[in-house]
């Protein structure tokens, strides 16, 4: 296997998106990473997309076709991949591996999602199709109604508050800040989510990601030639997948997610690290408790102990270990199919130093966690400065 | 790169279902997958299954995770891909590749669609999402409506006529009666497709495919171990995918498939063969018309030619190059995730020798194409007994 590195990335705009199309950002995003890593079209060997929802949020599927057409890549091979809310996450892997394999040279990997199309009840039917739509979105359990059935179990078990919860929300949003590709630019504080509107108790409004529209995309390649096109080049030295039950219901418990840690304990073996090695990481905090759960799974913290580490502030930019730096899906937004590639664009500032305001200071290795549904899958990247 | 064979396979029949769940049709097809190779659930390293449109179809998406979880095969990588009906041969690509490249050594490949859970007016627009919805499926052009373009403009230009098209259903529904899994088990004649109304002219009912149930599911290891579990191994020569516009309108010209006629080449100069080399084709004749596009497509017969030549019965089971031995997306049905699945299952059956009354004589070396949309995604695999 070869090495492979991140050489250009494209972000548009994360928010409600009025006056853009769902091609028009899926073109934005893959132009700015064509031009970033210095690369032409033509150079463009494979495409591989991230979409969860096309066919409910915009009547569109085929979306692999649609992204190399968009683009002006035919007839190059374009994959759309799908795996909810890990879309993103798994399209780059499949990048990833296109590459390290020696299938493909350069390949562009893609995560769309418009999501404003569609009222908001129907975006929530969407959405619900990432966990088990028959035992549980026909009976009524959306996807805040199945977090907050983790958040109570780790409540319980654990002592974990709601203010501790709000407290990963109040830190994204600051972050999310200094991010200009940002939803949200308006710092809140844990008074703030307490008096947010309970969505499903004991999450309230400022404890759930946003609906969001917005693309992103990067640019693949060996190690070896990305040296020598520019000097942006971030490696990825691992990438994992794992899977658990569809079903809530059919889980071993509600307290962990599974796949999460398997996915990061094989990340770790595989780039020969601890998690104590991890300068930062992008988790997916689809809801507060899922960051808490998301630092436990992956060894940042001990199991029960991510609400208390949280609100101690170990995972502000200043922390031990820096958390969703960009401001994470709570903050930047959470376009789901894009999610996953936006993390690993995160990672790339931060490697190459150039995320301004959010910057980690001595970041050496960068994490990502992306998951789909309500942990079925789970996906895991980890990257260096090549 | 190893050399990759199909081990195993497993098909559910195909038709409306109305006794089967989505879950149970995947079920089905791959414990019979499993089950036809020898291999036990705990060998299985990872799985890809193509599915187009279940978002619309049954409110379901994270089909890579329902997979693996029907099957108890948690926590392998599981991944879906889409490319509208080319989803399942996309799929298979997918499988095929990582195992080429050693990345994983025994992969399950599914492909599956439950289309009549949603009234065939709804289907229509989820089947339409495989064009461009924008410039498409909005101002009215169905799938049948962008076939019949590409139909009256090959009249047009090679004077083929609508009994030779109405010759590519009698064919395939003829296959289709020895086909069990085939949803239509019913000989038809030329008049009777002339007779069937007019869905948009001039393709009438029974030049259509059918909006189907069910499911396929295939296994990949290498060749080399391949050869030690069973005497049934069907080596996969050549996988090749292309793009092109997702609109009809923004294409070279409407006569020909483009996406179609690289893949094909591409896969006979991997293959080191010609095109009468091959001894037996499944093609994506999800209307008459784009059989006999196909044929031409993939060098059987010369541009403009293949009316002619199938309505002189070459394409027959008897013939020189048999086509759809199976009964084709027209008569054995057209389930679109499971398509490009069903197609390599064929050849596997043909190339053991176990097609039974439709067994082509001396099959050496099978193909299959599946087409997404209008030809936006064509991907080509060739088969031979390993």
């Amino acid at each position: 296997m070869r090495s492979v590195s991140i050489v250009g990335v494209g972000l548009t705009k994360f928010g409600e998106q009025w006056e853009k199309s769902f091609k028009e950002l899926i073109a934005e995003a893959g132009v700015k990473a064509i031009q970033d890593s210095g690369l032409e079209r033509k150079d463009v060997n494979a495409v591989y997309g991230g979409c969860m929802a096309s066919g409910r949020f915009v009547g569109q599927e085929h979306i692999g076709a649609l992204i190399a057409d968009q683009l002006g890549l035919n007839p190059v091979p374009s994959t759309r991949v799908e795996a909810a809310c890990a879309s993103g996450g798994v399209a780059l892997r499949m990048g990833y591996m296109a590459v390290a394999s020696g299938i493909h040279d350069i390949v562009a990997v893609g995560g769309v999602e418009k999501m404003t199309e569609v009222s908001t009840e129907d975006a929530g039917f969407a959405l619900g199709g990432a966990g088990d739509q028959e035992t549980e979105l026909f009976v009524g359990a959306s996807f805040p109604a199945l977090y907050a059935l983790m958040a109570r179990k780790h409540m319980k078990k654990f002592g974990t508050t709601e203010e501790q919860m709000a407290s990963v929300a109040v830190k994204n949003h600051g972050n999310a800040v200094n991010n200009k590709y940002a939803q949200f630019h308006r710092e809140i504080t844990i008074d703030d989510v307490m008096k947010s509107g309970y969505v499903s108790s004991p999450l309230k409004l400022l404890d759930c990601s946003p609906i969001t529209d917005g693309a992103a995309a990067v640019l693949l390649m060996p190690t070896e030639q990305a040296k020598k096109i520019n000097d942006k080049a971030v490696e990825i030295i691992a990438s994992t997948q794992a899977s658990d039950t569809l079903a809530l219901a059919d889980r071993e418990n509600l307290y962990e997610t599974k796949a999460a840690k398997i996915a990061g304990k094989q990340a770790y073996e595989k780039a020969g690290i601890k998690p104590t090695d991890v300068s930062f990481a992008e988790v997916h905090d689809c809801f507060t408790i899922a960051e808490i759960m998301a630092i436990e799974s992956l060894g940042f913290c001990p199991l029960g102990e991510g609400g208390k580490f949280t609100e101690q502030g170990n995972t502000q930019i200043s922390g031990q270990i820096p958390i969703n730096t960009s401001g994470g899906l709570k903050g930047k937004g959470h376009p789901v199919g894009a999610t996953g590639v936006a993390q690993a664009i995160e990672t790339y500032l931060q490697l190459n130093g150039e995320a301004g305001k959010r910057q980690v200071k001595d970041a050496e290795i960068g994490m990502t966690h992306n998951v789909g549904g309500s942990g079925a899958t789970a996906v895991v990247h980890l990257y260096k400065k090549a």
